[in-house]
């Protein structure tokens, strides 16, 4: 097969209060990786500001924007000025008491490839993400652009084998997760390596089922009270579609760009023909709750 | 929550052509594991022989038989003697014709727990399965043991999160996957450690998405031709609800005893409740064979 290269860049940071500041920053690093070759960009998840959802307050409704709003339109400046596509993660105003986590993806004519809304929504301590964002109702998705068919999903997605897989069945070729992800002081003696390897494996294992690439950015830096908020660990990173990490970050701030060669999609699913084999006769049930007490279909 | 204790036991090994060896060798092994504590035992796929799918041969169904028939009449025998449950993996002859690649579930007192026919049916070259096993018509299931809810899977099932989550969803807490893998010489080199590699990944996902326990349970030895065949190559394992790896064996023969704590299950779902945002309303299209060009649903 012939191969097909493409570049992705991942943009990893920390962020501070100042919105402009984050949104300068994210640019800056987008002209990075666009100068290492890059032409597909994926900022991390609500990458203008920090982490908001540490706490659950109704003023901060007010750091949502609409589409097109001034995140889309700047980063669209810069996609068409520099002929890349980005991925652009916000938080999103929708209508009044409507708002989402929302994926952009920006083409390299600046154009708005697709837009996603965050499918699932945790809701955990300092993670009150369903008090704020409204659970996405445009389904999984593929974006189109010049070089690759895009798979976006964001962050909790990224737990989900289900929606790996319909993005994946809609002929995505990379998955790209922004995400927000860390670890709490008190508990990252005991388990930050293993929440890390859970997060690690589970991406991984999204590549190797659906034979297609991944693409994790998670932001960095400490947010919250010293002695308490979140240690964001980083550690963005890339996959080929049988698992294997071609690229991975450290935990401070990094721009990494990585070759994808996407003809290897094809290569592996021809030795391992996941897809030819699924048992689409005898999947009832996934779109239920729970099943446990029912019969076997 | 109270600890809630169990021993799996899992039998790794290698076989001949004298299937009274082999089966011997397997009762020797469960007869190992419970001395060991082990109360949940899980054999290797398709113990009783060489993995006969290297060649497709009509001859080889002489090597099928019935349930219940020799192999489960033995287990059963001992795991009533010795009061413990046995995944017993074999090739069932279920009419002319028609024959599966079975896991049955033999109790504590010697009864059937249930029968489960391998679902996803692989065919590559040295494992042509679909020569052989009629994809299973029983679906996903449960098999409920005194001491834990079981969740029978076959070896190429492995590569599906569909057939994890359902099995999940129908309350089981413990994922077991005999299996019979390995690498061939000529690709040894090359790919041998990320195949091993992706096949722990998928797996400790599997776990991980679900919140359970998973038992993988492979053969060991070459078989076939000194410069072709397949190496199986053992390094059966046990992982815990947040997919870390609790035991491993080797690439030899061994029998590996492991202690779970079944409470572990429902303390990690508390911390990362994935059951709880499954987008149960979105995931149409899971039961089709390819949706590339179609529209989100």
């Amino acid at each position: 097969m012939t191969p097909r290269s493409v570049k992705v860049g991942l943009v990893q940071s920390s962020t501070t209060e100042d919105k402009a500041e984050n949104l300068a920053k994210a640019l800056t690093g987008v002209r990075q990786a666009a100068r290492q070759g890059a032409q597909i960009i994926c900022l991390q998840e609500l990458f203008a500001g920090p982490y908001f959802c540490r706490e659950e307050d109704a003023a901060l409704f007010d750091l949502a924007e609409p589409i097109p709003g001034p995140i889309t339109q700047a980063v669209s400046a810069v996609a068409k000025e520099l002929g890349v596509s980005v991925l652009t993660s916000l938080f999103e105003r929708r209508a009044p008491g409507v708002y989402h986590n929302t994926l952009v993806t920006l083409g390299p004519e600046g154009q708005t490839v697709g837009v996603y809304r965050k499918m699932h929504i945790p809701d955990d301590p300092l993670f009150y993400e369903k008090f704020y964002f409204t659970p996405g109702d445009l389904g999984f998705q593929v974006h189109e652009t010049p070089l690759a068919k895009l798979g976006p999903l964001v962050c909790w997605d990224q737990w989900y084998p289900e929606g790996a897989r319909l993005t994946a069945l809609r002929g995505a070729e990379i998955l790209f997760y922004p995400t927000a992800i860390g670890v709490q002081p008190y508990e990252k003696d005991e388990w930050g390596q293993h929440q890390l390897a859970a997060w690690q494996t589970i991406q991984r294992a999204h590549a190797i089922a659906n034979g297609v690439f991944v693409v994790a950015v998670n932001r960095v830096g400490h947010e919250g009270p010293a002695d308490g908020g979140i240690d964001f660990w980083g550690r963005s990173f890339v996959v080929d579609p049988f698992g294997i990490v071609l690229a991975e970050a450290g935990q401070g701030e990094e721009v990494l760009v990585c070759e994808l060669d996407l003809s290897r999609i094809e290569q592996v699913r021809r030795w391992w023909p996941f897809f030819r084999d699924r048992r689409i006769d005898a999947y009832e049930g996934l779109e239920q709750r729970w099943l446990e007490g029912g019969k076997a279909p």
